[in-house]
């Protein structure tokens, strides 16, 4: 009998009558002839007012006793859903991250998953039950619990999926699936069928926020099919997996937009050993995050040009470490850019296919928008425009890479 | 170094504040040289608004699943406790039912305590931390989350003390203590210094609610003095232990009332056998409860007069009882009483103390009023009196048995 996974996360359980319709998708699929394993989040805002309550006890909670804490969001979710689906007149157990023997380390509000004890799981789904597991909790080895940080119950799901060897994890969430783009600023934009696990952390790591990055890794690592679709509607969202079919001619799967990024560049600064080691050493220590590096050489390697770029909120921050930096190494220039976004095209078609990067610097070219910086990555090109510019690139992307139409079938 | 158990109620964790209270005074005992076990119930109506979320989802909540959700508001208690401790510059660790080895049978709502494994407790606390210990829950032996019904985490913390054989088992709650009487009905009640376990358990179980009347067998069981005090000041409250001191000089330790009492008599009925049998069975199938049964014999035997009490509630229920037997045995008459209370007076002393039931009826009968019924035990002696009389019947026999003045020193 085959296994099946449905993640339903804080908004898809966040009152009775939710409650009540994914317990009756949980239980559809068991009357289609499966085991069904449910993995839950907390319901609604349920682990925000946690953390309240904590920061009205302390301003600097610990994060066991956090832990202790909000993993009894999910354990209230999984009584209830067992409820739930009890009143529909089946059979249902809800465990806790320890009851499953989800084994993590002891890295507390970000634990790592070690392994799963699918024995009681198999055991309960032998005995006819579905099973309703708390998502985003583990314990570690000396029993304290512990939870798995952001994105914690897709992670649990796909963990499971994988420990059970389900033939899918269905992940149902309020959005129908994943987009080419986001529907919101490109009307055109369609929902992907297929994607492979590359495409989608890079897609995810992007911005297109439908699963976590981290719980994409583990569904690559343990080739877990992914179906993320929407917990309102029966339609098919879209499936993640290693190899989707057709994939040969798929060039572009998506492209993305992120706004309010930052750069700073240095100009002309002699190539001093050190020089670039430092900058980023003293960006780490001020707790920033860069997102593109790009560097250049010219007068045979001894002027270097380098730029590198950070979210918005964190640009006066970077700029006083580079400033700091640039006044060791006698930088004289340093110019900084606070209107910019990044667009981006991700498949793994580009791969094998030439001329991606030239048709989206003939696409930009004819709008008249002018490129400030490129990075690629083996599935990912992406360029820095002004911020007035982004929108309009992402539009002209979306269909000079035809992301509007159906692939064709293979 | 000798070890206390403190025990703070659902009042006493309701807020921030509360629980910065109670830590603080867990600190202070810990500053006075002692290894401190903290228990804590849920925070204020924190455990109803839980079963209301049940209810939302089900009329009919299966129980495995009601403790799984109920035992979520102990959790969430302790994680904040422990924050609030080490927020005092302390080291604390917040521990659930199943990580002390609360091991329970798997009676889900009312589980009873099997074992508890005293090693992690005794470990943290040489390590020099405070203990704090989720209430009211254990697991089973199948790892099954249990509660362990009304009055739960009481049991909690007197099982603790015994199991750690510490020094002592400080209930706190928002009464001073124990009381003679109901201070609201006798302004002249007298908090009680010492009271032993059967006294406590008749004054428990007679209405004087402080604690429920498991833990006090619990704590007679294992010998563990119990404090009964105010979280609120630093008065001693009560202390109930198996033989308090001065004992032999105290014949009466307190009285109580209790109000709508509903009386059934039948008779002078033939005295076939199996009617009075078969009463009880019908009372029984029906659910009530009954409190006293008074039978007695008359004609040679060949006539019997029986009353029995219920609760006002279950009056109706049980006259429909009574009568359906009456019809079946030949009862010609059945009265029926529902404007009765019963006052008991409850001592170890009254054991030893001629005289005793001599000066119960000789106040009553100067002040008056008339005595139903009687019943006795060995600790406890119970009248029932028309309603109207009850509060003076009370306030006279709480003066007469003196109790309102402190006990002469052994």
């Amino acid at each position: 009998m085959s296994i099946v996974v449905q993640k339903f996360g804080g908004t898809s359980v966040a009152d009775a009558r939710k409650i009540h319709l994914a317990a009756r998708r949980a239980i559809r699929a068991k009357m289609e002839g499966n085991q069904v394993v449910l993995v839950v989040s907390a319901m609604g805002h349920t682990t925000d007012e946690l953390v309240r309550l904590a920061y009205e006890i302390t301003d600097r909670p610990s994060k066991r006793e956090l832990d202790m804490l909000l993993s009894t969001g999910e354990q209230v979710s999984i009584a209830l859903m067992a409820m739930a689906i009890q009143e529909g007149g089946y059979e249902a157990i809800s465990l806790t991250g320890a009851q499953i023997g989800m084994l993590t380390d002891s890295a507390f509000t970000r634990a790592r998953i070690r392994s799963i004890d699918a024995g009681r799981l198999h055991d309960q789904l032998r005995r006819g039950r579905i099973v309703i597991v708390a998502g985003f909790q583990g314990v570690d080895a000396d029993f304290n619990i512990t939870t798995l940080g952001r994105g914690g119950s897709d992670t649990t799901a796909v963990a499971l999926a994988a420990a059970l060897q389900a033939r899918m994890c269905e992940v149902y969430t309020d959005v129908d699936g994943v987009y080419t783009t986001d529907p919101r600023l490109v009307p055109q934009a369609r929902k992907i069928d297929t994607i492979s696990y590359d495409e989608m952390l890079e897609l995810a790591s992007l911005g297109a926020g439908v699963m976590h990055s981290r719980s994409i890794e583990f569904g690559k690592k343990f080739n877990v099919i992914i179906h993320v679709r929407s917990s309102l509607t029966d339609s098919p969202g879209t499936m993640i997996m290693s190899q989707p079919p057709g994939m040969e001619d798929v060039v572009v799967r998506g492209c993305t937009l992120k706004r309010d990024i930052g750069r700073i560049t240095l100009v002309n600064a002699a190539n001093r050993p050190g020089l670039v080691a430092r900058i980023f050493e003293e960006i780490a220590a001020r707790q920033l995050m860069v997102d593109d590096i790009i560097q250049n050489v010219a007068a045979g390697g001894d002027v270097v040009q380098l730029a590198f770029t950070v979210a918005g909120d964190d640009l006066r921050e970077a700029r006083l470490a580079a400033e700091a930096v640039g006044r060791q190494f006698d930088v004289a220039q340093i110019e900084v850019d606070d209107q910019l976004s990044r667009v981006s095209i991700v498949g793994v078609g580009m791969r094998s296919h030439a001329g991606v990067a030239a048709r989206l610097f003939s696409t930009l070219a004819a709008e008249n928008i002018r490129v400030h910086n490129v990075s690629t990555s083996e599935i990912v090109i992406s360029v820095l425009v002004g911020s007035a510019d982004g929108e309009r690139a992402l539009r002209a992307v979306h269909a000079a890479f035809e992301l509007d139409r159906e692939p064709a079938a293979t």
